[in-house]
Formats: structure tokens, sequence, C-alpha cells
């Protein structure tokens, strides 16, 4: 069947020409390239309360690109309350999440990419001591499932934020930001 | 008149018998008590979604007490939606935005407590150079407003996250999560 399913290639996600990406915010204000670092992936994502403010605090922070299954999510309403606008000044890639992820992050990793899957596992790395890659792919976990094993399997490592408390996890948002942070404070 | 405003005093603040105390997690997981570190201001923010966001974040990182406005936001549906019973755990203390908040801190800074508003000023300190003291309060701003004129000259030092992009602030959430990180840390 000519119906086949396309191949994520590289230069399908990062098209050079690309006429929406003209408007991004590609030059940063400490002068570094938006272009040259970590790819947060939140594919997994469902909420569009958790994506709006996560697009937030990646454009902030320097963000490279920000992956979501579904670009649809950036016209809803709750979306862009909480990205206030930070949509329209960082790429964002849409890779759907059960059929392409998989593909994105092996072809990700053969561009040199290291994948930090964001979750507690028994092998987990603690964030006080983890140093990130230039090269990096942050993949958040969905609000209530996680990782999927499938997924979990390919990342080249776990990372964890250390928990003090009773309750078991952070939101998703706020791991991200504070993994977001310490990736940032390194490059 | 006898209907003069109770002053705030510390042993207010802080009772020794409070029964409600009895069942928050003030042993941590790594065995420090939540009692001895950081508190968390958040009596300037109005909406509860930060609030109980806010709260589990709190919770989770070890913060010794959290303070707000009102404790009705405790009750509010969506405070807990975030919250997910952290509130349960976490001691939670009520100072009045306007009437208590100065009183609050100034009986802070005499128990040697040391002010960390979090706003950025034209001489915040850059958090990626920051330390904490062991006691310090973290003041968070209120959402639109951010930190009222007469307690930005109250704090003992401002503390802002360097910002690359093009929006200008991060959710005050975020922005907490990110410095009750840094804090902890350090301690």
């Amino acid at each position: 069947s000519a119906n086949v399913q396309q191949k994520i290639t590289p230069w399908k996600i990062f098209p050079t020409d690309d006429e929406s990406l003209l408007s991004k915010q590609l030059t940063l204000s400490n002068g570094k390239s938006r272009e040259d670092g970590l790819i947060v992936v939140a594919s997994l994502i469902d909420k569009a309360a958790n994506l709006g403010g996560l697009c937030r605090t990646c454009e902030i922070l320097g963000v490279s690109r920000l992956v979501i299954s579904n670009k649809n999510f950036i016209e809803n309403r709750e979306f862009q309350s909480l990205s206030v606008t930070a949509h329209k000044w960082i790429p964002i890639d849409e890779v759907v999440r059960v059929e392409e992820l998989e593909e994105y992050l092996i072809s990700m990793k053969q561009l040199g990419y290291s994948v930090v899957g964001v979750e507690q596992t028994a092998n987990s790395a603690d964030l006080t001591k983890y140093d990130f890659a230039k090269r990096s792919i942050l993949l958040l976990g969905n609000e209530r499932e996680g990782i999927p094993v499938p997924l979990l399997k390919m990342v080249d490592e776990c990372v964890a934020i250390p928990q003090l408390g009773t309750i078991r996890s952070f939101n998703v948002h706020v791991t991200g930001a504070v993994l977001i942070w310490e990736y940032s404070k390194q490059h």
C-alpha cells in the first residue's frame, strides 16, 4: 500500500526552511543560540495546563525545542492561558505519542543526543549529582502512567529528584522545570 | 478598645501544643527534621491552583512550613486537586496579607531568619550564585503585582532566576519550586 507511515527523519524534525520558525526567538538574551541546547519531549503529557505551563518555562530557560503529541494543544484555551504567548517564541514539534515517539528517539540518538528519562526507578540517577550532556533530550512521563516500559528501555539514563516528604511525586511541569533549570546551569 | 489587633508572636506562629501538628510529617525521609528548614511565605499569592501546587512541592522538598493568607484556601477544590493531600502532611500557617505580614517578617527576623524576596529588581542576586542561610524565609510575590514596595524594603535580599527568553516571568509556583530546590540542595 502507498499508505504507509512516513519515517521520522532528522530533516523532517528540524526543517531548515520552515517559515513558522522565522518568528521564533532563536537568539537568547545571553547571546547563545536556542537551537544549541536541550530538547524537552512532552508527548506523553495529557493535560493542556501542564503543557502550557511547561511551554512558558521552556521558553524562559532557553530550551531548544519543545515536542508535544499534537499541535492542536496550542489552540487550547487553558494551554494559552498558562503559556502566556511562549508558544510563539519557541520552536514546537509534533511527535505523536505511540506511533512516532520511539522512532523519534532512535533518530535523535543517532544524531548524538542523550535521552534522559525523568522517572523514579530503582536505578535512577540522583539529580543533585547528575551531569547533563550538552545534547540532551528530556523525556517527561505521563501524569498518571509515567514513562511506558518500551520507552523506558530506550533511555540512556533515568534521573529523579530526591523526595523527602510523604507525597510520592511532583507535578510533571514542576519536575520538568527543576530538571531544565539544572541543565541550564550546566550549559 | 478591647478589639485591637493581636500581635503576631513567635509562640503564636509556632505553637508547641497544636494538636493539628501531630499528624504532620515532621521527620523527613532523609532523617532530618522538617521543622529545621526553609519557610515559604505565599500570603501574597491569590490563585488557589498556585497555592495547592506550591503546597505539594513544599511537602515533597521538605519545606518547614508554608504560610498562606487564609486557611480557607485549603478547603478549595482546586487547591486540593493540585495539593494531592500535601496539606495534610506539612504545617501551614495563616498570616494575613496586609495586616500581619509585615509584623510576621519582623518577628521572624528577630528569630534570626533571613528574608529572601523572590523578585526581579535591579539589585537582585542571581540564583546561580546564591547561598541560602539555613534559617531562610522565601517571600513569594503576587501573580500580577509581585512583592509590594513596603515589603520589598524589609527583605534582606532579593533573588531572581536568570531568564533567557522573551517571556518576562515564570509562573510563581515554578519560581518557588526552583528556589526551594536550590535551598534543599544546600541544606
